[in-house]
């Protein structure tokens, strides 16, 4: 058995025993089902091997890790020109706090905060039927981790469109700035969907295989777009607990509210962390300890 | 011609020559298209005498000037159960600044800033329908002028409608709180319709008789409320110029984008003052500076 | 015995057996000492009488309430000037606040939050000795209640020096926008002995007549400038619960956090009220329900 | 001539020609005075060798870059301990904000912005007198560069102290909010010298070392706080540009408002670049380009 496979195995044995599972979402009905008592690890490395512990074949909603693999389909559509509708700072705020949207007028602090992810998915709506956009959204991330078997949960997406308030009340922000090329109806119709893509962490972190830039992995984007997603990742990823992953796991990663989280360790492996319970910043619990232990067990902090 | 007479021609005669109209409020189409050059006056004492200057004969959008009167309503169902969803306190911010909202977690600062009178109207719909309770706040109004001309124009609340998402905004995050009885559409039908409220400086100043609180003018509500109604009108009546309102003219007052404002002195007199063009903090800049120069000249203070 | 006075023993004889005497402001150690079961009501009416009840020989700090005499001290020096430097408008924030000062540049909100005070004192202050500054406000507010027997407390001044960091925080903010003419402890020392201003509440209903405005009362400021500061009392006297104190008792007033507030009837009364233990804004708990008890029963609303 | 010298000096020459050379600092008089047509790059590899072009034995004020390593040293001195003071999140705001300080009760966001580095400051200072405090940090930072000319700069340490409102501002802040172990005049008293120290690019890229965690290279903290430095710096450590610059550099780096900022290439080198004119986000805006421009060109970015 291979180092890596060990640590894994230990990493997932240890936090099993750990009695505190952190609390599931709320806030989404249908997210506040899921069982929390689950735990999956998921590694793709640079030659292309996978490894997994835990319940990694278990489909969990991605919710905004999705916004990664949207923001590299928006940048690959309209380029630079995307930063004029979408800052690149942390928020120094909640996921999805309406304070600084008021405060910057209309234009969000990044592309990971709910708001700035409802600009991106407007942008790649731009000028097309949701279908088509949503079509594309699905048929990246199945090409990114060559597999087929990735799907929407419509119960999932209807559970947010009818507890979505908040994200409703960003749209209609963002549109009385005029930072919203279609209709709130329209782009959120969108975006609750991209939220509501099903996958397992093994799938996820084969979907995590073009970030990592090694030679056996498959490329998606340029180097330097695969760079730069990466920063954002490591400064804006977790919310307002980004600077706190950074200082205690040290790679870039972006979380979501089902308990996920994508990892990338730059020329060296594809990490997903997935169990549902969330910490005080909305992120998984477990799944950030799963990923702080492996660094370091691994040695993987890019710094 | 009587002092008061004499007062009101000549602040309206003064006023009409100074070339500085103020910018019509562009943010509503349908009131942009407003000529900004009118300017009316009326008053009417406590003996029941109407005394008028200017175009106070010209229909006018009387706006947020409609919240004093749906508070009244609200208060006179659901009595002091109505501060549980909404505070009295200035907000010291613009009128549709959603930063306090969730600053507040939801609870709007006052009933005269937007989030806070959707509430009202939220609760005044509540639990039965929008042309219901569109009947009785226009049924109210009728009555306090006495007078059934009073029209809401469907042009300005279509406008608003398809301009409102900063509105739509504040109903969402209100949802969002648990603080909409109704849903956000529905809330925001009535109050749309509500806001178009149509009608003369003539009209409005006799139906703010009720406030002034004299022997031979009707009353609609106790004095208590009446005076609490006015200490309202006081400390939140011109949004983020509230405090600017007191120091130089000294009399509660209510004020619209449209241009108007009803202020009420007590035991003596209501007044309504109509110029469309605006100021920086969203009140009538002639009429604002009408009801200083006639507070001056009758010494109207309240204090 | 007149109704006044049967009212106000009726007031004072009724809150106190109510067992609830709030709580003593904790941040200024002197003050903490004060035995909280105290209470007085000191009214001055029209004609010149006096009246009272409970502890109404008590001297006490009068700490914020002295902003409305340096507030007319400071009118009386540089007039409208002033306003260039700071406000009118209800803040929306707690009296120490800081983030309002960053948010709009140094310029203070109104006079009667602590930073805006510290700018009329600074103003008061420019030019001359920090002695001869005191000098002219005890001066000052001696004159107005015709009474020598007022004075600084040194030990209060000496505790709110050794524990105004927050205080030094606002003057060193102020300083840094150039909104300060002196240094920050120059001003300071002057302001913290401002506020250390000890009197009975028969004292502060005496030395408030000026701004009642009644022919047989002495008159220290024009017409128009005493209806100004009442104006400012109105919508900013009770710093974050200056809504609710207008709502409530419809009557201009400004608290102390030494338990104090002075309240004004135009045209009919100085009132005093005093009891030391503060509500949740930092007012008088006993002393606000006094004012509201004997406003309603005197029917003494401005509205 | 290597491909890092021959980069190092294309950079500089294409630089030096660029006519637009940003603002130099003026709100510190000293500061102001700095002639602006200046650059130096400076690199020390994993080897050991250093390479320099333009201005690099120029000396001048590192300012904020001191936060490094008295972080470094009150982590050595508590540990853990210190993040109970001070958070480890982006601030999203300007370097001398006191907004958040206020909204978060006293704790700063992170040790780079002024607020948190004057914690940082105050905690080394526990227990001892300034000048000790004063020469562990300049003996830390000597022992670092293995060079003993190094120096703080009084005129530049007493031009802070006169026109530091600002942080008198905070540093009161924090000790009204019991953040403040000293009083705020000696604990800004160590932080106004330790921000003036003056070093040559030379020297500080050699003062970094440590943190490139290289077998030639020295150690003075253990691996993981190393890299815990470095992931600071990434986050944290250009105020709020700090996003856009792990977004186009892509290496951890802490910049001063002297113009320098001091980068790391984890495993290969430390890099001082210095140009005296900033950017609106305050920091070296030669600098920020020099950086850039070289890590594209060496391939230098950690993701």
């Amino acid at each position: 058995m291979s180092i890596l496979a060990r640590a894994i195995n230990d990493v997932a044995n240890r936090l099993r025993v750990d009695p505190d599972w952190g609390d599931v979402a709320a806030y989404i009905p249908e997210l506040a089902l899921v069982e929390p008592h689950q735990l999956a690890i998921a590694v793709v490395t640079a030659d292309g091997t996978t490894y997994a512990a835990g319940d990694a074949d278990t489909p969990f909603s991605v919710q905004s890790i999705t916004k990664v693999f949207t923001l590299a389909i928006a940048l690959g559509r309209v380029g630079d020109q995307l930063w004029g509708r979408v800052g690149r700072e942390p928020s120094g705020r909640a996921f999805n706090s309406i304070v600084q949207l008021e405060q910057e007028n209309g234009r969000p602090r990044n592309p990971f905060i709910n708001a700035g992810a409802i600009v991106v998915t407007d942008e790649i709506l731009s000028g097309r039927a949701p279908r088509d956009a949503l079509a594309e959204i699905v048929q990246f991330i199945r090409a990114a981790a060559e597999d087929d078997d990735i799907h929407i949960d419509d119960a999932v997406a209807a559970s947010e469109t009818a507890h979505g308030h908040r994200n409703f009340a960003l749209a209609h922000f963002l549109a009385s700035c005029g930072n919203l090329k279609n209709t709130p109806d329209r782009t959120l119709g969108t975006y609750f969907h991209q939220c509501a893509l099903t996958m397992t962490a093994r799938q996820l972190a084969m979907a995590g295989r073009f970030l990592v830039e090694a030679p056996d992995l498959p490329r998606l984007v340029s180097p330097v777009r695969a760079r730069r997603l990466k920063a954002l990742m490591m400064t804006c990823g977790h919310y307002d607990g980004s600077g706190d992953f950074a200082y205690r796991v040290g790679i870039p990663a972006k979380s979501g509210v089902g308990g996920g989280i994508l990892a990338i360790v730059p020329g060296k492996a594809s990490i997903a962390a997935w169990s549902p319970g969330l910490n005080r910043y909305g992120n998984s619990l477990k799944g950030t300890e799963a990923l702080a232990q492996l660094a370091r067990q691994m040695e993987w902090s890019v710094f």
